[in-house]
């Protein structure tokens, strides 16, 4: 049966809904468990159109665990200006008229010992239609044995999917990197998009790719949440988040996308981490 | 007598030699004063093609006045890409080449009440050429006395050249404004670009704007760098950096203009604040 397009993105909607509750409840228990009292805090907003959706993010600030840790979900319509339509596939064919839904997350743990991670995956609709998304790990303190044990999982839900997990390990590589410092961002994972070929199996994809981040969370934080740190291995972490910060304003496409989609800006910033230094 | 281009590049050079070493002087005659030992440190970049200039990098860091102050000179020349050719007056008529020379000065202060400044001021030959810069403070925590002192001394420089002040601080005021916070970075002060209607009035003017930086830091400085501060107002503080970063990776010329002329990075980023905060 072929789904109508309306079909897929109510689908897509409802999961990323329950993705993010998920999400959000993986990491509430991670943090209890640490002995923190941080809660999620909720804000919900919608755009100046109403008619043209919203969305819901999480925000946990300021735990044992997680320094800041947040879960948006957002399912917006729109139009885009004319200016921006050329850099969205589709969006030139549709006189700039899309639909999005997705979940993104981003965890700036407080032991620097511990990898930042970074999460999302979305549907988007313009004349087109395609999934994308992607997991990546930014450590500021190098682990080989953590590195193989994310790319290990990544692996698996590629393989297990058909998916070419070299192809998007490659492609994380080569988005996840600062030209201006001749730097990768952190140490990569898997990155996709305009995944079109066959809905069910790329929605298939994406499902596992979301709960795949749960898994990844609890092992890298079960390894060495507990590890000690110095004041030098802080230092380190703050610096490796300028980087993040950089990137994030001046390359990444989420944020580029938020803004010219008349996002909520505490939602689009949610990446950044709470904290970073310059030299 | 009409100066040839060649002479008006060699005078701009010289200058910008000059006041790079002026307001250094300045900078660390202030942080002396202060009981400080931090001194200045300077870094020496060159482009890739050695042929194509570099400059001189000055900085100050964790001094008991300046958390981090920065002074850059530099003189480059090359070709633009194609693509960023459009953006830049007469570069593309210039067939990307092009020819500059300028000093820019960030200053962010320890103590939370005392304003950041920032400063810049350049000569650029393509097939057109021009002086630009400006001076505009960025105060954490208001003070109303303060911006009439900033503003009075600026409107001075202005009234003395026969600049429109109203006219540069309006351009300010639009240029540092952050669209997605709708929100201006800070004060204003006066900013001017393309200003090539009378070569020795404009470059007399871009000599005074100089000048009256250092004039502005010691005011700003000797009013309130002594100041009780608390926690509260090192975080205000730390929260208002990081619009500065968000202003100056998205929407910044000269980081624009940097990335494109392959600039020194340490030089292009010395702008930004040596940490950071968001919410």
């Amino acid at each position: 049966m072929k789904l109508n397009i309306n079909i897929k993105k109510k689908l897509a909607d409802q999961w990323f809904n329950f993705l993010q509750s998920e999400i959000v409840n993986a990491c509430q228990s991670i943090e209890r468990k640490s002995g923190s009292k941080a809660v999620f805090k909720k804000k919900i907003w919608s755009k100046l159109k109403v008619s043209e959706g919203g969305g819901t993010s999480m925000i946990l600030k300021n735990g044992k665990i997680f320094e800041k840790v947040g879960v948006n979900k957002s399912t917006v319509s729109g139009s885009f200006k004319k200016k921006f339509r050329p850099q969205i596939k589709g969006a030139v064919k549709s006189k700039g008229a899309y639909w999005a839904s997705g979940v993104s997350f981003v965890a700036h743990m407080l032991n620097p010992k511990v990898p930042a991670i970074h999460f999302n995956t979305r549907f988007i609709v313009t004349a087109d239609h395609w999934f994308g998304g992607g997991i990546d790990a930014t450590p500021a303190i190098n682990d080989k044995k953590e590195e193989k044990l994310i790319h290990g999982l990544l692996k698996q839900v590629c393989t297990n999917n058909k998916k070419n997990y070299k192809k998007l390990k490659k492609y994380c590589d080569e988005y996840f990197f600062l030209p201006h410092r001749n730097e990768r961002r952190g140490i990569g994972g898997i990155f996709f998009d305009y995944e079109d070929k066959n809905w069910e199996k790329d929605f298939k994809f994406v499902r596992e790719v979301g709960l795949v981040l749960i898994n990844i969370l609890e092992t890298v934080i079960n390894r060495k949440a507990k590890s000690k740190w110095n004041k030098n291995d802080k230092l380190q972490q703050l610096y490796k988040r300028g980087r993040y910060v950089e990137f994030n304003l001046l390359y990444d496409r989420g944020t580029k996308f938020g803004l010219n989609s008349g996002g909520n800006i505490d939602s689009i910033f949610m990446s950044l981490p709470p904290q970073a230094k310059w030299n």
